[in-house]
């Protein structure tokens, strides 16, 4: 064990060495903390993570979530020990096509199963790759159960999200999530106590979570520290009293550890020998780019070990599947990420309901039709109408994942990240709900699903001011050209990073959900209304809204078209029979996704909005929310104020969202055009 | 003392009828939470908070923020017992053109300290205002101490912004916030223990609060508790375990107390009986509108106590003037909400620097020169460098508050929120500093300073791809367009909501901070580059800024106009000077606020910007970010998709954001428009 221990430290040093060299060559990044933590990851993932080197992405493999994904260089010079990295990608650190990004972008095949940056969201994202472990364990068995591990620093411990996190990571009782906490006393500006005196053990235990804290420099007592930590029934919190810049020395060979200064550029920046250092921690400054001989060795034999491990287990779950054929077919369809079959023509809508009335009865059919579909509310089921899937399971509990419910209490932001996890995981697919303007709360985590390309359902109710009585902070105005800024930003596959859909009715709403279940490359937002709304089409016709944007209402040679999306197509109808009454001939177009309607053809682009024909919008947000879609001659009616607390139908009349306005705008509007 | 307690009863049930018949009449709302917090608030607004009900923008009042907006009709009916809102107001409870909206709205006239709704926001507004006093209180003397009060409910305690409000809270040894946890063990959509099972007591503790739990209706405990809570040099947190719609029965007059269903619907509703349950409470069923005599008495004596100790507070302020001229009129300058007297035109700045070291200057003259001022950062002081503040006074400290200076640690939400808190205390000027991308985290903190009307400066840098190397997550592409958003939104003032300026060099940098410092009615986003900027303006033409768009290089019948904020500038004048020698004419515009650039009158936007000469726009953000400002014809060049890891050099030829790319964009752009 004692040599065992001295190879595990020489391997650290080695870790470290490639770390600061890392960042040196790059000549920018985070060399104090990676060389503080590696002992624990070198640790991890010798000893304890369970993966294979040649299958990252077998699916019962243990996870690691990093947290602080400036400490990017200990992480791939990890992963380089495995294999999965090559030394000219560590020498290619932050540069323009490397694979070693200044920050971790998901890659599953070589090992990184989480983007990170952000702080605080790593390790919530391992929340949920715990919770859907377990969720899948509860339906296939305990011998497809992994630990998921996270690694977090100073910063995440702070976010506010630690606060979500760590509270339902105790409720749920999650005893298979293990996190490192990286406590090196030093953050990026200061010394962590100048910013914070918290109690961080007391804090975890409050919230049922087992801690202990230890030497985290130390193999020794981080094994021990690991051991007790799988074998606790809660979540654990290993708090690793490290050293930043582990090793760091000057020119004059004196200590250089434990500087601020270390956190955020190159160690010779800082005022430390990079040579020296490198010298202190047994490597050659010559050539630091290297594994060491006996470093290289262990780590052979390592991976040998790990790749025996999944062998066997693999060999187990043959047998598992060879006696349970239908359960293993589910356990690959699960897995493979494709959508699942739906009926979706079968689920019949009442009509003239609010959308989120709609949405209750598709996710409805969902709960009976999609077996692994984990759905989320933040303490509002009952209004964001995800009631419609709760009613037909139960909720997710310390003991019992057979449900397929999270209540996640009010952390619309944490339930968002763990919904990254969720999906991450693989095998799950995820829903999360709360009210549209609150998606606000919200952005830092769909813009990671977006970048990752994750297919997590964002359910966003209530979604203008017709919300009525709660007033302006209850009331969504600008948050739909918000979320459509992400319509026009593409991921690095080239494609529109999120799509964003807000149906104008009933049928509509299951064409929306629809899109969203078969939308497996991206996330998807779903904006529904609070208020009923008149039908305005079948389901059929409503398969149009997969284009983005379709004619719901045709006439030849239209003198106008009326262009809107959610309820205000409703409004535009009832406007539009009172302009026909006068003799006007009036096309309507249903526009749930402008991103969508914006990636098809040009011709049927124009098929539905023809640039010559005058083109008049309606929209409850900002007018800028439709002026894509009316274009330079167009006119857009929308708000461009904050709401009032009022009943909804007092609010239509002020504002003037109602078929008499309708009337009267575009009536003046084609004056203006014929003028 | 006990026959006090039984008027104490009284008016508490005397709330509780008004509360329950306000959302009855309504309609809607939320009638169970403000029964059972009605016994703590009738105790604290007679024998603890200290205000003059006759000036209820007495400076030295004790403050009282609500935190869950939705327990309003227990505020109001609270206000109503102090003169500030009459019977009619509380009958119109959510109705069009009532002071009484569904959630309340900041009115100091009448007592409301600030909007709230989006729960957990209200009592880190709370931390706000304790810091704001003890910052005030370390300059002008204990005479002027007053408390801050903040009252929370489950959701505020589960929000994730609790941890931040709490830690520094208790890190700052806020002895003078006092908050009351309202703990029914009810929340909207369940029992609070389905959801969490934290121990907030000790999740408290471990931030270094002072904890008690009572019985929340029980006025003996909660005086008890109010009176330790006072006394404790840490802020405290009272724990009262409240009973959810205290008071109601059904129609055969069955307890309906502790019943989800009474959180947000009228009694009736839920299914008790208002009639028998305004009886069960000694109230008049035909008659609910109404103050019991003796509570009405009880209250006159009640509000002339308060007038005579704010009498005697306001003469001892009297006496200190007098002693202390000066301070005094210092004290007056600070609390009129005017922008400080600044010298801009001194304001040195070097040229060919970020803008963010542009802006490091500038808040260096402010250290000197505004006596008032906090700046605070989310541990980036030496990134977004604030530190040009920092350098020049201290930071906050437990017992010691001379300083001006808040390391807020890793939390940017919270910090927003904690300088809307600062403002509406009043008093203090506050700027708060992240990375541009980390405005997402901001986003529902800055909606109420908007909302509210609040002069926050929000310090933003790293304002683009050129982060560089940090890769994707941390380089902002949709934020600008984003929070232009904001200046399409107007306050219920009818004024642009928030004020965006992306300054295109250093001097224009000074001048944003000029219109920044000057905007004492809304928030200002102040966004900067990381990377150093060829200098384009003097101070005196950059003064031009003020009208938002501006031309920075003019030339007669231009064939061209290249518009855009920030460094893109720099860059479209570097082509412009490839441009003019190929014989081409073109003027150059900054145009660091697209929205107030638009509040212009019609001459100067089309003396600037005039429709009928080509314009090209070029950002480093989203196109859509400036199609507003080229107009139809126009033609933008910017970015579609996340950035990528790499040297920001890389990234800038990788990109096209070149003077060599300007030139064949432009060329080819004015192709297009001959063609």
């Amino acid at each position: 064990k004692l040599m065992n221990n001295e190879i595990l430290n020489r391997a650290a040093d080695n870790i470290r060495i490639l770390s600061a060299s890392m960042v040196e060559k790059a000549k920018s990044g985070h060399p104090g903390g990676a060389m503080g933590g590696a002992d624990f990851i070198n640790l991890l993932y010798t000893e304890f993570l369970n993966y294979d080197p040649k299958d990252p992405r077998w699916i019962n493999r243990d996870r690691f979530f990093m947290d602080p994904g400036h400490m990017s260089p200990m992480l791939y010079s990890q992963l380089h020990m495995l294999g999965h990295y090559s030394m000219e990608d560590l020498k290619n650190f932050r540069q323009w096509g490397s694979p070693t990004p200044g920050h971790p972008e998901v890659d599953l095949d070589r090992g990184v199963e989480n983007t990170s940056g952000p702080l605080g969201q790593g390790h919530a994202m391992a929340v949920g790759a715990a919770i859907a472990e377990r969720f899948l364990v509860a339906r296939f068995g305990e011998w497809m159960a992994h630990k998921t591990y996270a690694f977090i620093s100073d910063g995440g411990i702070q976010e506010e999200i630690s606060q979500g996190a760590g509270r339902i990571a105790g409720h749920l009782g999650l005893g298979n999530l293990i996190m490192f906490y990286d406590a090196n006393d030093i953050q990026l500006s200061t010394e962590v106590d100048e910013v914070t005196s918290e109690d961080v053990a007391k804090k975890y235990e409050a919230w049922n979570w087992h801690v202990v804290t230890v030497e985290g420099n130390n193999v020794e007592a981080l094994r021990e520290a690991l051991v007790a930590a799988n074998a606790d029934d809660r979540p654990s919190l290993i708090i690793g009293k490290t050293i930043m810049g582990k090793g760091a020395v000057t020119a004059e060979g004196e200590s250089f550890e434990r500087k601020v200064s270390t956190h955020g550029q190159p160690l010779t920046a800082a005022g430390a020998s990079l040579d020296k250092t490198i010298e202190n921690l047994g490597g050659d400054a010559a050539n630091p780019f290297v594994v060491f001989e006996d470093v290289a060795a262990f780590y052979a034999k390592v991976l040998e070990e790990k790749a025996d491990y999944a062998s066997e287990k693999k060999a187990a779950q043959a047998e598992w599947a060879k006696a349970h054929p239908e359960l293993a077919a589910k356990l690959e369809q699960f897995f493979s990420g494709e959508a699942t079959a739906i009926n979706w023509e079968s689920i019949e809508q009442k009509q003239g309901v609010a959308t989120r009335a709609a949405s209750a009865t598709v996710l409805g059919h969902l709960a009976e039709n999609v077996e692994n579909m984990i759905v989320s509310s933040a303490d509002l089921s009952n209004s964001d109408k995800t009631d419609g899937f709760l009613k037909k399971t139960t909720v997710l509990k310390k003991g019992d994942f057979s449900g397929a419910f999270l209540q996640a209490g009010v952390c619309e932001f944490t339930m968002a990240v763990i919904a990254n996890g969720i999906a991450l995981h693989g095998g799950v697919q995820v829903a999360v709900a709360t009210f549209f303007v609150f998606s606000d709360y919200m952005k830092p985590a769909f813009r990671l699903s977006a970048l990752m390309g994750l297919p997590v359902k964002y359910i966003w109710t209530h979604d203008a001011f017709r919300v009525g009585e709660d007033g302006p902070t209850h009331q969504p105005i600008e948050q739909e050209a918000q979320i459509r800024l992400m319509e026009k930003l593409k991921n690095h596959h080239g494609d529109m990073s999120l799509l964003a859909l807000r149906p104008a009715d009933a049928d509509e709403t299951t064409v929306a959900w629809k899109m969203a279940m078969e939308n497996t490359k991206t996330p998807t937002a779903l904006i529904f209304s609070r208020q009923n709304i008149k039908s305005q089409v079948s389901y059929t016709e409503a398969l149009g809204a997969e284009r983005g944007a379709y004619i719901v209402k045709d006439v030849e040679n239209p003198d106008v078209i009326l262009v809107a999306s959610g309820s205000e197509v409703a409004t535009l109808a009832d406007g539009a029979g009172k302009l026909e009454a006068d003799g006007l001939k009036v096309r309507i177009v249903s526009a749930p996704s402008e991103g969508l309607f914006r990636t098809q053809d040009k011709a049927y682009q124009q098929a539905v909005l023809p640039t010559n024909v005058p083109t008049f919008g309606m929209t409850a947000g900002l007018p800028v929310t439709l002026e894509g879609l009316v274009g330079p001659f167009g006119k857009v009616f929308g708000l461009d104020h904050f709401g009032y607390s009022a009943p909804a139908g007092v609010l239509d009349e002020k504002f003037g969202f109602t078929g008499e306005n309708v009337v009267k705008q575009v009536t003046e509007y084609l004056a203006e055009v014929k003028a």
